[in-house]
């Protein structure tokens, strides 16, 4: 390849491509290929397109950039140090993938500012992407006035053949199709090589017709390797499409400008060795040493930051003006934005006695969504094609849908994973929208990958799980969830919280909300059949993660531990073993990790570590139990898989009858 | 409407209807609406086009049938009963839904003859069906000879907007598509009803398009409720093309024949009620009473069976002249059919001694395969694009792809899901093939829902995860599993084996393949990074789950009990506390689940309750630990989430270091 003279946009293309490169190599581990391939597609959109402040990267109406193809990360990272953010020093990009550093194997947004989302696991980037669309979409339809535009960025997702191929990733389109989210532009790099190899060998549909059928508007740039012009003019037909989204095809060579590694599988994941980096170097001219990056480039890629400035500017003073003509509005957008919650706004959940006819926590938990959703505009969310067996639809508005974005019930479709992956995109947009996900429990297994997503990534999602054990009943074994809450409970940095009743399902919210607001999310486990309201429970001691709700005098013989529906087992028992004299105490658990965060005086006082006689109910596998049962102790629980019949009948069957309790707690006191 | 005489193809598929409305009726439980609709088509295939035998069920070369919409189980159930299989008779249709009835929510192959697969979840049934053609093309290419054909079938598929609409559907319709898979025919049943109402409100891409998109062969019935000639021709049009896969989108009415509730949500999941019955009865001329079959309905459809007898003695007898000409061939695929394993195959398992240099986990698991596949032809699996670093590929073959159907390595692509449900329909088709898939140990989360089917419907097949723990290293916490070990342990049926070295793993492959055999699935849990080989490791130990490699003399002080590559850490830890006196025992614990089926007196010898100073080494959360390490032991774990380093320092930095057990094991000692 003959060099000539090269313009500043090639030089600085060459200069992340020689980041990504000198950066791989020092790690001796890393994904060269695609920086190599997408710095130009990149560099244009970020260097002439994107509106963002490198100095204040969460300013709110900065376009969104999202790396699918999250092991690129490189690409990223040149682009953040070379376009002037703090969070990306040449120091941090020598420190690549190395512990505690700004750059890690994959975008981590809660380690790096300018990174919107946590990517890595493919196909999750591009359904992020579809949920910052949808936060723009919805913020600009809520707020923005005729005369008064104070949302209005575009969403730009680059994406490789691997996340093409997941099936999240066809949820995500397919359902941003239907909502003709027109300022979201995903970039495919296709440079049709994956880690097995040629995409021949496993990949071979037409996927520009694909994402025609979901009702995309589709570009193809031909040679994405050398062609600026073509790529910035395929991002400007885009732009101006604002009633569907758009995919702009570009076709690479991967590892480009390495002269024997690129277009092989060889250049996907590995550094290339030194004596192809010297190939490498020689084959683009590129005469600078390791991490060296020419002033020329920096001065001239570094006036993103005075641009970043002036958007920034400009943004506060329209919306200085906003705040002006329209003061409750700005109002409400700034305590949204503040992520502060408005006063009293938890005083909007019922409370209950035990007199009150019980109702399935699912029941309780539309009441609690429908109490919450007029005092907080921020709440929007939905079910995956599960509204009426979920329970999630908010009254007070209409469906989100194309020309009614203003509105807040989505329908996620049958599409799980593309629904967790959408709402931690809507959770970190940033823009203090809370999120929630709603399916039976038992799909959690769809979308696990997203759900802990929200937690490492810190989204504050509320996830909404009913139909919560084998009480759902008739549909059987492949929709009676039994390990699902150990899986979750499993789950760092997440809250399960499965509460027993009116009340706890209050608490459960007031617990969430709360989370959500601290970029952390909940998940709920809610019936599907009716359970009564209980004594002793309460709102606030769901925040404790377990309590005593009925107790001996004394120090108890036994403890019966109980969660969601099974604590009625266990306060039914603790009567009748009570009336034989026992001393028995009732703790309802509705949250192991809330448990976990009390201090150890709290937690003595409620599980004393001399009252070893303790059994747990729960209409799920004990498997962890045994850390609060001990080795004295003893589970009610199910180590099968469910059957099909009714929720009753398969609860008694399976032992979940008050005898059984009984049976269970004699031969303990025994 | 205005009932004319019914034809008898007319009565039987109102047949249909009734039988589904009725029972579900009974139940107060189920979903009429897919039955009503997508009865034409359903019948007209199996009446008119499948070869099967109701009397033998699991003849070999009958044609497979998935309700992907396994909702529709009635369907199902009613043709069961109609075609004259003995698993479902009109008692058993009145039982739906019931305790211990054949006729569960959703169909289960393991309860009911005649259900080839477990569907429910959506889009499953899709991908199995995958399966199950990639098993017909495979024995097809291997066993048929030009003048002999003994493997010759087709797999009918029916799915519904749900199915489409998930994720794993695409993918599976994806790489189905790439391997040209012929004789696959899908039968959507484009109802335009999904249980949040129309379509209209989250499914509106274009469906066929998508399909051509995939590769494949597209045709429209317009007309699915009244047309059964057209639905025959497209059938027909289907099976001529062979060389792609082909999808027939039927356009039907939900609940057809119900004239208020047809056409709607209401209609899809519940029973229609009382007046609607006799409403349908009325508009569908039905005048028999609920469960009430015509004889002339039943004297037709059962024709099937004296069809299905002679379909089966014509490939007795083809089968016998092929005994005759290739005595070599039948005789293993007699073999393989049998289910039995050869002689002496486990015995190609190396074992190793410590001198031997270790090698990562996943290095033994690829000696492990390469040694089975020669003398295993019915091993046949892949990886999800990371044969390379999964390691996976079997060198005695090549890749299977259109027109190299007999090789036995299979490209997935980066499609998880669709990989774990192909990997249930090779398993499930019933022919002796023992399927294995293969990804990063974390992406079983992509995958989830389908091991959990492999679990629950008695799928033998290997899951050969590798990167399992924080020691994978640079990639991060994306990619670094925590709390994916406990996740996977508590899925009932479920075998994880985390194998500790060479000679683990060989026990590991010995446990896996003799329990695929009998229709179980297994995990293997292997490190990116080596291993030494430990003293006391064996083949055979590996199925006790937990035994004893390292002791005292006398009762142990402490049991240091360890998985995978962390027991190493126990096994130096014991030398240096043996060095000072203590007497501490080291237990490899590969398989939980395999312990667990000792017997009382074996556990006992290897943890003796007596001995309550334990502790459990384990590169993961602790999260179920307790149960072996009770309430006086502690756990050498990770409770937060990875981080991106090289694997050696995050395991140091992580606490996974001989000094970091020994710190742990004093504090207990003390």
């Amino acid at each position: 390849m003959v060099v000539a003279t090269q313009s500043l946009d090639e030089l600085s293309i060459n200069a992340i491509r020689f980041l990504a490169v000198d950066a791989i190599e020092k790690a001796k581990s890393g994904h060269p290929g695609l920086p190599m391939g997408a710095a130009p597609m990149a560099f244009t959109l970020w260097n002439k397109f994107m509106k963002f402040n490198p100095k204040n990267p969460k300013w709110f109406n900065r376009d969104r950039f999202v790396l699918s193809a999250g092991h690129g990360s490189m690409l990223q990272y040149a682009l953040l140090y070379l376009l002037g953010y703090d969070s990306v020093t040449i120091e941090d990009i020598k420190q690549f993938r190395q512990w505690e550093s700004s750059t890690p194997g994959h975008p981590e947004n809660f380690l790096t500012a300018g990174v919107e989302v946590t990517t890595g696991p493919l196909g999750q980037g591009i359904a992020n992407g579809v949920g910052l669309a949808l936060a723009e979409a919805h913020l600009a339809a809520t707020y923005n006035k005729p005369d008064a535009t104070i949302v209005d960025h575009y969403t730009y997702v680059i994406l490789g053949d691997g996340c093409n191929m997941e099936g999240i990733s066809g949820e995500a389109a397919s359902i941003a199709g239907h909502w003709g989210l027109g300022k979201l532009i995903a970039l495919y790099d296709d440079n049709h090589i994956s880690i097995d190899g040629s995409t021949d060998v496993a990949f071979t549909e037409d996927v520009s017709k694909r994402f025609e059928a979901y009702g995309w508007h589709v570009l193809h740039v031909e040679d994405g390797n050398t062609d600026l012009a073509a790529i910035a003019k395929a991002i400007e037909e885009a732009k101006a499409v604002t009633d569907k989204p758009s995919m702009i095809k570009v076709t690479t060579i991967i590892g480009y400008g390495a002269p024997n590694k690129s277009d092989t599988a060889g250049i996907h994941g590995a550094a290339l060795g030194t004596d192809e980096v010297a190939a490498t170097r020689k084959n683009l001219g590129w005469d600078y040493a390791p991490f060296e990056v020419p002033q020329e480039v920096l001065d001239y890629t570094r006036k993103a930051i005075e641009r970043g400035a002036s958007y920034e500017a400009e943004w506060n003073q329209a919306f200085a003006q906003y705040k002006t003509k329209y003061p409750t509005e700005a109002a409400a957008f700034e305590r949204q934005l503040s992520g502060a919650l408005p006063e009293g706004w938890d005083k909007t959940l019922a409370s209950f006695t035990p007199d009150q006819k019980g109702l399935a926590t699912r029941k309780y938990s539309e009441e609690c969504l429908n109490a919450l959703a007029p005092v907080l505009p921020e709440l929007i969310g939905g079910s995956a094609d599960l509204t009426h067996s979920n329970l999630t639809e908010l009254h007070c508005s209409g469906d989100f849908q194309k020309g009614a974005y203003q509105n807040r019930n989505v329908h996620f479709g049958v599409r799980e994973h593309a629904m967790g992956a959408i709402c931690n995109g809507i959770a970190l947009h940033g823009s203090g929208l809370l999120p929630f996900g709603a399916t039976f429990l038992i799909f959690t297994d769809y979308m696990r990958a997203a759900i802990r997503l929200s937690a490492l990534s810190e989204a504050g999602v509320i996830w909404v799980m009913t139909h919560d054990s084998i009480g759902q009943g008739e549909d059987g074994p492949t929709h009676q969830p039994i390990e699902v809450l150990a899986s979750l409970r499993a789950i760092p940095n997440l809250t399960v919280i499965r509460p027993a009743d009116g009340n706890e399902t209050s608490g459960a919210y007031k617990v969430a909300i709360a989370k959500a607001k601290e970029n952390a999310p909940t998940l709920l486990s809610l019936t599907r059949q009716a359970v009564p309201n209980l004594p002793g429970t309460s709102i606030d001691a769901v925040a404790k993660g377990a309590y005593t709700i009925v107790d001996s005098e004394g120090v108890p013989e036994l403890i019966l531990i109980g969660t969601g529906s099974e604590v009625q087992l266990c306060v039914a028992a603790a009567e009748k073993l009570a009336a034989q004299g026992k001393k028995v105490r009732v703790v309802s658990m509705p949250s192991w990790e809330l448990f976990e965060t009390q201090d150890a005086a709290y937690k003595e006082s409620v599980l004393p570590k001399a009252v070893t006689k303790r059994l747990s109910v729960e209409a799920a596998t004990n498997f962890g139990w045994h850390k609060y049962v001990g080795t004295e102790g003893d589970t009610v629980s199910i180590e099968t898989f469910g059957a099909s019949a009714p929720g009753g009948v398969c609860l008694e069957k399976f032992g979940f009858s008050v005898d059984n309790v009984l049976a269970k707690a004699k031969t303990l006191l025994s």
